[in-house]
């Protein structure tokens, strides 16, 4: 019952996202990361039908076999995918075909949620919604370069503030040098790259426990940052040069000031709210600029309880890698997260756009250091 | 009256030859070369604000002025262009809001026509006619791209056929030495890259009645000829190799035979039919293959008369270069062909989907050798 | 005796324009278009092998059969080619064992140009001594490539020029509109692409009589010749931009005048030396800011004995397109010209580094119209 | 006196190392990883005169102000570089003006030895043949590469081996959970990237004794194990199909057998000797296939003391990161390790081309994970 009321809730989620967008915006896809909106909500649909209808629900008919085609992301073992840069092209199926098939899933899942499930059932259809909620934060993100990108920066809800919770003032706490125990122990859902608690061994060290601010990152830029390569790891140093980045994504200066592209269209920076759309690059340069460094992901998580977190998805010092012991899952599933754990860094916390509840302090997420269109932030360590 | 008539009815094609669209459809851009079909819309109308109701209608608003942003094509002195590539990004302004932009300019132009007007906003008003039955040619070419890459291959109309009328028995007529006029020379609309009535001296030279048929062109693939260098310019044998060309665009090989995209979704290629999507490489290797030739554009035109033509742009062993005494009118106008008059090929004729009356003997279609997207075709000469 | 004097000269010739290398000098290919030196020696050295020895002169033992692979440049039918872009990378074989392969085939040149030859055979010395001819014009203009793009700028030899002939007073002559016969009827060595003399008729045309000097092109750099899309096809205003061009190839700006690296070292502009080193992108905007335009081949070659020319390739507005009645030459030999004639502008005149005796009032050269590293200049006409 | 000698000892033995070369071998630059032999013959001579005679040495008279420009690799601090990618253009300063540089500047370090230094400037000169040394693999490496993809495969020496000491019976030993101690106190030379001796917590883990044989990578290829996308991350399996990558690299399957170029020419590869070449996604994938891992480069320290290696760089699992209390040096040196600290894995261990004494139990290789032409190869932990 409970699973019942939290797939009909989740899967709604989605559908109130994408509320305010009109038809056309539902297809395009600006640049390679950036997926179209009706291609989020066709994949998350397609998870349910090809992990639990097809394979354990009695006598469902598939919605449209050439969805498998349109709608895999990168489950290799399920079929051809279609090229992930080729998504942007695919006006077919239509927005209300897509609608049809949420429509037609949900109601066989409501059916088979009626019925006795095992608990690897049950786990597969938490599993599911999980990865809706990652794709609604998807959606957020999405749509926001979406708009954000179009020459007429059409504002996505005029109510809709993304400054995010303004920064406190800040001070440092010290934690002592031990082993902490990392990864998840709860009895709750989480994914297999936070399994496998573990003991490891810190240093003595110091976190702060705000997020930097806008205010504070414009003193780097003015200060020059973004044009003194000794802040910068080399391959950033290329990044900047290469894209000509000169402030955070969104950002524009206007009439003498700053000027960034919110839920709401172009506003002033808010000069106390935390620095959003950050690459690791940017986060490792300004920490340079500081004479501090990022915290690891381990001394994040062993911290967290004193921190205020929630607000920005917090670059860590740590590649993504498997906790000891980690193994995938057998077949499609086990495709989830092993499989790039590989040139990417951890970010930890959670954003003003990541799900109610999906957030935990063991949760890992992950992205390549150059990305920056995930509300992303910077905190201090030394 | 006349042109009053002749505006309503052109601008209402364009609105028939994207009805069958959903909306979606309107909005992708898969290669750069095919442009979404909002913007052709938005475009072609841009046009007529642009160059007449803003100039010339006294108490004209404009529409919105983002839009001379969004709907430049290539015109470098109305300001700065939405790069071509970036077309697909566009999800606003939203299809709904070109219609309106339609009708808004629509209803402004039938007043504007109803009041006195010079000789050169008569003409001014023709070239834009003119200029929107161009872009009706590539609505059509550009939907077909767009649904014919479509994983769904969704049909357009399933009663609309694209094979042509099929190829009659063929036959060389021969050309005399000597010396042809070449150019517009009546009293109706023209290009500027017509004019200039001047003679050319022509060889001796046959020239075929009739266009190669897919059964002679299925003969030169099963005869290797995509596999053999010989046939081919180095620069063609470049292009076969890095795209892996096998057969004409739109032709899949499935289940033992070969299959067309068509406006009814895929059928069977039609052995009669006149070759189609087809490159100027192609098109001069399979000339080679068959030890002729194409004709050049002064051959073509002078033989015109005696040619069935009309279903297929035929690619000639001609560049597309200015006529003796050619000049550019000055301004944003003058910037209509001129500016191409390099690296292009020229095609004479016409298509099945080229606007009725919009093609005449004189008319010179050009574009780069490697593009096939177009209705082109073959034609011989020796 | 004639055929074998010749043989020593011109082979002779190539190892003098070479003379003033450094080993190293001869390895690097800094860009596509610029082949190493030592690969034209050997490629030139491969045509005799391949096209004479190997099939003609009994007994004639091959040098080494890796070679085929090595130095083939384009011709299909010979053989798998190393292909063009990485020559440069190429250390082996070594220059010295280049310099005896060219020992070693001369020496069995020698004995078979003392045997009894068919005039078949003789026609394909000459096209091998044509071909090392062309190629030693590029190894010039290779050369100047890999030292002026040195950071350390080598001059090449401090005694040679390469600002040409001074631009004498200029005038334009008038020629009538008629007939001309057009194409080479001469008795002596022609290129296949010259061929088919034929009537071409010709409106009335001016052409000048000069070169356009490089004072005269300051002005339209001055006049911000670079910075008006107006004067440019649009092709060449992308490459303007996109490549950020401003000047001609060697040219810097440097305290406060201009300087052009030439076979001395870096050395002032001359004003009254024909300006070089322009691609047709640049001729063509710089005809149309002065209200005129580029000769085509055809009106060149009618007026050419009136003409100061030999100082630069003229960039003509005629495309490289066949004559009526060209025909390929079976097999390898046959690939020589037609395969290229797609794409390409036709130059006409010949350079300060064209052989003695290599050019001719017929002669087609031909390019791409981008490309400017060969001594290319301007013509106007009207 | 032992400083002395030691400078005079590296620096030969980098000249020794080029010996076989020819002229044109030191010039080539055939990918961008690769640099020009003679490239780094002039690098490791410009850090001395850059480092320690320009600054310490009174009365040094710089060599040629030019090779500042030239000579830089990514010293960002001490000018404008020669970006990477052209280094394979420049064919001045030729081989021997570099001998004459080398000579030069070993004249004026030989005074410098004699002149009393301070601790400080002793350390650097350690640091710069530590440089050079480095340099010394990279030249071994770019060797082999620029030989070994050249057409004629010369050999480099004859009499050399490069399969390295065969594999021995593998046996796994296992490790116990616990604290370890990490990173470098001893009180030699070592790079800043090992300093800061510090804990880490591992948990129980096997490794084993020897490296993976080519016999037993042969057994995953033919398994199937370039074909099968769930051995691999999702990032080295698009590595795979892009560079359509089937073996090893410099591995050639000819006349039915599997091939390798070696020192001495292509050669049978040798079933005993340690598979080298290897990427990381080839290690990860081998030890997935195996149900295995790779080990951590922790692990790798604690076990070191009882496993061979020296044959083979071995890819660990963990990512280049600094080590709790990384601080850069100031100044251009401090460039030296910390800016690569992002998209790389370590490797450990030292190859049979690695200066001997270069290596030690916590010395930290790096490179990205696609890259293999260092000898590279597989040790499995589980």
């Amino acid at each position: 019952m409970q699973l019942k009321n939290n797939y009909e809730n989740v899967r709604k989620r989605s559908m109130q996202i994408c509320a305010p967008l009109k038809t056309e915006d539902y297809v395009v896809q600006p640049v390679v990361d950036v997926s179209p909106p009706k291609w989020h909500l066709g994949h998350t649909t397609w998870f349910f039908e090809t992990f639990l209808l097809k394979p354990y629900y009695p006598g469902y008919t598939e919605f449209d076999p050439d969805y498998n085609f349109v709608f895999n992301s990168y489950y290799e073992s399920v079929g051809t995918r279609v090229i992930r840069t080729d998504r942007g092209n695919l006006s077919r199926p239509a927005v209300e075909d897509i609608m049809q098939y949420r429509e037609y899933v949900d109601t066989a899942m409501q059916g088979f949620l009626d019925t006795p499930l095992s608990p690897e059932i049950k786990a597969l259809v938490v599993l599911g919604l999980n990865h809706e909620e990652q794709h609604q934060e998807l959606l957020y993100t999405d749509i926001k370069y979406i708009l954000g990108h179009n020459p007429l920066m059409p504002a996505y809800d005029k109510q809709k503030s993304d400054h995010g919770a303004l920064v406190a003032p800040a001070s440092f706490i010290e934690m002592a040098a031990g082993i902490y125990q990392i990864g998840y122990d709860g009895t709750g859902f989480c994914f297999d790259n936070e399994l496998g608690r573990h003991s490891v061994y810190l240093q003595q060290y110091e976190i702060c426990t705000q997020l930097v601010s806008n205010r504070e990152y414009l003193d780097f830029m003015e200060a020059g940052g973004y044009a003194d390569f000794r802040h910068w790891h080399a391959e950033g140093w290329d990044w900047v040069k290469n894209n000509q980045v000169k402030a955070p994504l969104y950002w524009h200066f206007a009439d003498g000031q700053w000027m960034q592209y919110t839920w709401q269209g172009l506003q002033p920076v808010v000069a106390d709210a935390p620095v959003c759309h950050i690459s690791y690059y940017e986060a490792a340069a300004y920490a340079a600029w500081k004479g501090m460094r990022l915290p690891t992901e381990f001394e994040w998580e062993a911290a967290a309880p004193a921190l205020a977190w929630g607000q920005r998805w917090e670059w860590t010092e740590s590649a993504y890698l498997p906790y000891p012991g980690f193994t995938k899952a057998p077949g499609a599933i086990g495709e989830y997260n092993g499989k790039f754990m590989v040139s990417q860094m951890v970010l930890r916390g959670g954003s003003e756009v990541t799900p109610p509840d999906h957030s935990r302090i063991t949760y890992r997420n992950f992205f390549h250091p150059g990305l920056r269109w995930q509300f992303t932030g910077i905190r201090l360590a030394r």
